[in-house]
């Protein structure tokens, strides 16, 4: 599964863009965030990607659990979000 | 559509547990949050109300979409997670 990687600067509209990308390949896609910054344009980029892929009759839905990140040697819980077209 | 709110101050362990509880009686429930600290706790709250549930064979889903919320008097713009049991 494709990982994609959300931080506070990602603009939402282009991860948006690199979700519905994947989505034409693959039926999911897993977007991981760092942080409640970076969480939030995950989130926002899952919530515009949806009209993305809603003209091709594809619903969006997400699964949020927490994952082991290793950042710049050091161990930390971030979030992933598993995306799903159905 | 019950809706609960998280903040910034949510207890994520408290929220999955209200998320646990409200899909015991419905298949949906809404969860509000507006700003990043906010929506942090409303999705780790979804991750840890999987594990709740997990053991009656449902499995959780959420889809984010835009809100407009009204806060004391001003129109802002939050995200509503639509937490469902399938």
């Amino acid at each position: 599964m494709e990982i994609l990687k959300a931080s506070t600067r990602s603009n939402p509209n282009n991860l948006a863009g690199a979700i519905a990308g994947v989505l034409k390949e693959d039926d999911k896609v897993e977007i991981q965030a760092i942080g409640a910054g970076a969480l939030n344009q995950a989130i926002k980029a899952i919530a515009i990607a949806r009209g993305y892929v809603a003209p091709s009759g594809v619903d969006l839905i997400c699964v949020p659990a927490f994952t082991g990140v290793e950042v710049a040697g050091e161990d930390k819980t971030g979030i992933k979000l598993i995306v799903k077209g159905v």
